[in-house]
């Protein structure tokens, strides 16, 4: 006899997709670079090695490596070299370094990236205590490297930080964050990535910031959106660009990514919730939902604590639920 | 000279209306029945009715506070009647009382509420689980409790159950849910709250459940919304039927109430995230966010815990920061 608890049903989401929207959606996942830049743990160069493979046998196909900034920086990445040397990247995926300015331009190139990430800033606060440079000069050193990369054939993806808030200034207008979105464009940048860095922004004020970035010369195929869980609405901003028809998404797998303005609070959206709702509205990413889930416990453990993943408890719930209910099964 | 940390913004959301929405919504707070019911850990009455009175206090309109179900089915709200009798309900709130059966309404009219909630499901197995009845029984039963209560001006708000998913029967087709959910609306129940039960529900799925209730006959008008956070999409669901014109939804101070089927899964949507949300769209609730931040905090203490809410997690983490970077600051 089966009892109710043997019979548990395993949930996945039903797929209902919504009307007129795409089927398919880029996941660009950062959890790497972004993720553990932001950890105040470093960790060895083979868990990083492992965490690479594990994404990319889960399907990821668009993956921030690391960083060539100055080692002193950001100590967390300082072996971006020997890391991107101990791997091998799949074909026909994209494998992304972040570079701060020509020299490490020369650095990934020399390591063998063919795309990068550089960053911009709609703030002047942020740009002096992360940057080292004013807004301009952010931007002026995007132009350098966009400039000397795309004749070489390597696409430059530009974050715009703080296109919400600003930890210091407070909210950020969106006619200036779709002003600097389209300016990155401009630039020669191959997609702009508008990044809610303090996880303030809400959901009409991201189809705001939008509208503007797309009045302002942006083309929503050209266009990336970076959240952040702060205040819970990473996916429901999601939602709301997808309504928008936004189709490229960065996320982190296990929320790596603390808020460095907000120790304790969430990090990075999840690239396992993201998923999830995806899934949830028939939308293919190629991703593995329980692969993702098993790395991202195996990476919160490697960090020492819980995985912050909606998901991934929900799953580890339900499993030792059913192991004190049904003992026999493993 | 102002350094950065002590000039550190506190983030409120930029209100930006959604074009066409509401401006007025409805919260339901259902953590002093729907969330205590669901702890392990009884709570003193005495905490339940500083619980009350805090969330009074912030602003809430309605609350449901008890349940008046046979005591050996529900330990932790055995005290229904005592606690009612410690309270002085604020003049123009609306205080709810959920009861199993005409008996339930007899003990919550004579404790003096003046409005009730009852309990249907679209599964068979979470009626027999939970309601001890047939899903055919337990839709009599809200059939027999509205007939009485009406003629009192008693006005029953009918809860659906599992009308997305089921732990042992999977999915709920929208069709089913929806004609259920027209069902209660036809049996004279005032509101009918859409639940969400186990968390599976995902943006589209919300909207095809909404849309197939309708058409069944139910008004938007006598909709709310009940959802759980179990895969981190209840405010992304919350979104959705907003786009779609519900104006009534449930929440949880503190999310209490975890999911009986998932032990260590977030439970219901907590209600500070849902009014963080809702002032980003511009929209009323009454509620204040401070005092419920506090209050979350404060109940999750009782219960041994920390907040699971983001935005009370956010709200620490920055005090804490503050107080470290800038040691006269209290």
């Amino acid at each position: 006899m089966t009892t109710p608890e043997e019979a548990l049903w395993s949930p996945r989401p039903l797929g209902r997709p919504q009307p007129g929207a795409t089927e398919k959606v880029r996941v660009v996942e950062v959890g790497p670079r972004d993720g553990l830049q932001a950890e105040q743990q470093p960790l060895p160069s083979a868990v990083k090695r492992e965490l690479c493979e594990r994404l990319w046998y889960a399907g990821a196909q668009s993956v921030e490596i690391t960083s060539f900034v100055p080692p002193g920086w950001v100590p967390q990445l300082a072996d971006a070299a020997e890391l991107t040397a101990a791997l091998s990247f799949p074909q026909s995926t994209r494998s992304i370094a972040l570079v701060p300015n020509l020299h490490g331009l020369e650095r990934a190139r020399a390591a063998g990236y063919r795309e990068v990430s550089a960053v911009a800033s709609c703030t002047e606060s942020f740009a002096r205590a992360n940057l080292n440079a004013t807004a301009e000069e952010a931007f002026e050193r995007v132009g350098q490297i966009v400039a000397a990369a795309r004749p070489a054939g390597i696409p430059v993806r530009g974050y715009l930080s703080m296109s919400f808030g600003d930890p210091w200034e407070g909210h950020t207008s969106p006619e200036k964050a779709g002003e600097f979105a389209a300016r990155l464009h401009r630039l020669g940048c191959s997609t702009v990535a508008i990044s809610d860095t303090i996880g303030t922004a809400t959901p009409q004020h991201t189809k705001d910031v939008l509208a503007a970035a797309a009045a302002a010369g942006l083309p929503v195929e050209a266009t990336a959106l970076h959240m952040h869980d702060t205040y819970g609405l990473a996916l429901t901003n999601v939602y709301a660009a997808l309504e928008e028809g936004v189709t490229e998404f960065d996320s982190s797998i296990g929320g790596l990514g603390r808020c460095p303005y907000a120790p304790g609070a969430a990090g990075n959206l999840a690239t396992e919730d993201l998923v999830w709702m995806l899934e949830g509205l028939g939308v293919d990413t190629g991703l593995d939902l329980d692969l993702l889930a098993d790395t991202s416990g195996w990476i919160s453990g490697h960090l020492g604590r819980r995985s912050p993943s909606r998901v991934v408890r929900a799953f580890s719930a339900r499993a030792a639920h059913r192991r004190i209910t049904d003992p026999d099964t493993t």
